[in-house]
């Protein structure tokens, strides 16, 4: 049979990261392309304790079926930790429990946006947002991202010119993949401009918890007086990647609206690791936890810095993240970027080209995108200097 | 801020089914309304030998980012396992671990379907897959479920008048919400159709493994040689619902783009759980453990149609199931169903409005649902005995 495919998906790729994640298989591969917390960054010792109580004593509740808002104490639980360490949620706001941080971002395009509707984002953003964004055929036009934030010229200059722009996305916080962090009056701005053209701002948070330099900047949801921000997190860099566990927050009429949604996308989601993550942030210490991970990747983040301030060309130039498991590298322009990527995976280190972050992956771009949660500090440093040498050789080419 | 939602969530009512669900907190009301498995089909037992076990030897694994296809040893062993009982898998096809049935039928709709399209569908359905369809402002067209399966003359005047028809959504087995079963002839017709008509059969089998009485029926998917058949399976009536495990199994052009589309949906479904199914898959008895679900589902069915026998008046029609989890009811045309409904559950019995389950929600029906698989032997006696004392009083009338 011909098979034909809805206009959605047809013009959807893989992830390139995902691609790549695959094919690091081979473990002689140094890789900074994934986006993998470290496995140390997970409680093992915790989980696996809680995980035998669950079964111990409410076993018929783990392994039914549940509510698709999600895990009530869980919800209670991430609803306090929000309010206390970032200022989040009012009266008019509703907290629910999503099947990682992806499917928050799936389901609020869904429920906001109309086929050919425009989605604002930052120029890069996260691939995986772009492309749930893509598969509800919405429009995706960006925004650079300066060190201080997305630019504002260009953001109001979108937002007068378009009257179907529904959303605006941005990581304002150790920015995937740049690493930034939006300032204060950058995050002020851009609410300011989404309540003027009445739009929503769609803040994704993933990294938040993970600051291990410079002091903390408010949440643009903190902001949000008018019902104006959605905000997404997730439990992927605290808990544990694999169990899929995230969260929405924001006003009651569009999160009920999402709850529709996520009832027809998975019914819930797996009920037995929402009350894991419930009772690990009930009864654990999970800031100390925290705490640790801040630690390692301040010690990996720092030892990537050193590496590349030693091993790289002057010319080459990078971001210097306060926090998160990314940062971003931008060679001179006469570096052909798909060529040194190559060049790299077949010395054995593998990272992202930017274009994969890129509204149209087409366009010529001379960033990659680094991550230092994964590797070791042995791996951080060899494959720093390999990366090095080779941007040596393409600009002496 | 006032809100706009999109076109596909604005009609869309949270589902009936999970509403009554959210209600049911009162333990006094005897419920024949949720979708349940009884709670002593999940082998804890083992799930919990097996948790502990992951945590110890594989939680690095278990906790981390994984491949969206789904974990390749399960795969590997449903895939043998539908070959086995089902005869299902070609080597043009390609099997896909999903967050349970409910994500297999939304994102092969997201696949195939643009909107505008139509998707043809057993009258009555499944309401979370009629649902999902429509979030993707897909036309729902409904055929009538005779006892030996789909309307054949009604579905071909479909097939035949309108040539955006992409999907047949079919429950061949057990079929939810009738608890009627296709024949092998009435399969093959459809398949027939299908193929003449070049449109796509979306098989959902949640309940396949459940029979407890009859023979053997073949899935439409082991007729399939062409590539037309999409096969949803579920571990949630076998292992646990709460865990949010099913797959897909269909043409490899088909599940590479539901790949595509679960990557930016949720990255991957929880992936303890889905090792978690393996091991048990691999180690355990399942055909054993699914030998004690049908001997517990033929008591309580049998035991449900006993008291229909007994309580309910002649005129009162039910189906009797060879499987599965549900029956249908349908009372003489002289009762009001939304009066008698609500009247049940003022005398603590909860059913599900047949209503809930049509294409169009205000047509009137005097059908509804009853779940056995859920109730203990005592309430299914009582709430019988209610149900049947209320519509004798209501004929009366």
């Amino acid at each position: 049979m011909q098979y034909t495919f809805s206009d959605k998906i047809s013009p959807l790729k893989p992830s390139a990261i995902r691609e790549i994640f695959k094919s690091l298989a081979d473990p002689s591969i140094i890789s900074f392309a994934a986006g993998n917390p470290a496995p140390e960054s997970f409680p093992v010792r915790e989980l696996s304790r809680i995980s035998a109580e669950i079964f111990e004593n409410r076993s018929a509740e783990a392994l039914q079926y549940s509510i698709t808002e999600g895990y009530t104490p869980l919800r209670e639980l991430v609803s306090a930790r929000l309010k206390e360490k970032f200022g989040i949620g009012g009266e008019d706001d509703m907290l629910i429990i999503t099947s990682g941080g992806q499917q928050g971002l799936d389901l609020t395009a869904k429920v906001l946006c109309n086929e050919g509707d425009t989605v604002i984002v930052e120029n890069p953003s996260f691939i995986g947002a772009l492309n749930a964004f893509r598969a509800y055929n919405t429009v995706l036009k960006s925004v650079d991202l300066n060190e201080d934030g997305m630019d504002l010229v260009q953001l109001e200059q979108l937002l007068a010119s378009d009257k179907r722009v529904r959303m605006i996305y941005t990581i304002p916080t150790f920015q995937n993949p740049k690493g930034t962090t939006a300032s204060a009056e950058n995050r002020r701005a851009v609410l300011a401009l989404a309540k003027k053209y009445g739009v929503i701002v769609l803040e994704d948070n993933p990294y938040g918890e993970l600051r291990f330099a410079g002091g903390e900047v408010p949440t643009i949801k903190s902001m949000d007086t008018e019902g104006h921000v959605v905000y997404s997190g997730s439990f992927s860099k605290v808990l544990s990647a694999g169990m899929r566990v995230g969260f929405l927050c924001g006003p009651k009429e569009i999160l009920t609206k999402v709850v529709v949604a996520k009832q027809v996308n998975d019914v819930h989601t797996n009920i037995f690791f929402q009350m894991m993550a419930a009772e690990y942030m009930d009864k654990c210490d999970m800031d100390a936890h925290i705490a640790r991970i801040r630690k390692l990747y301040r010690t990996k983040c720092g030892a990537m810095l050193a590496a590349m301030d030693q091993y790289f060309d002057k010319r080459v130039q990078y971001t210097r993240p306060q926090g998160g498991l990314f940062l971003w590298v931008t060679l001179p322009g006469q570096i052909d970027m798909p060529t040194f990527v190559q060049r790299a995976i077949e010395r054995k280190v593998a990272v992202v080209p930017g274009s994969a972050f890129l509204t149209d992956e087409s366009l010529p771009c001379s960033s990659f995108r680094m991550n230092y949660s994964m590797p070791s500090l042995e791996q951080i440093d060899t494959g720093c200097r390999i990366l090095g040498e080779l941007a040596d050789e393409m600009l002496g080419d």
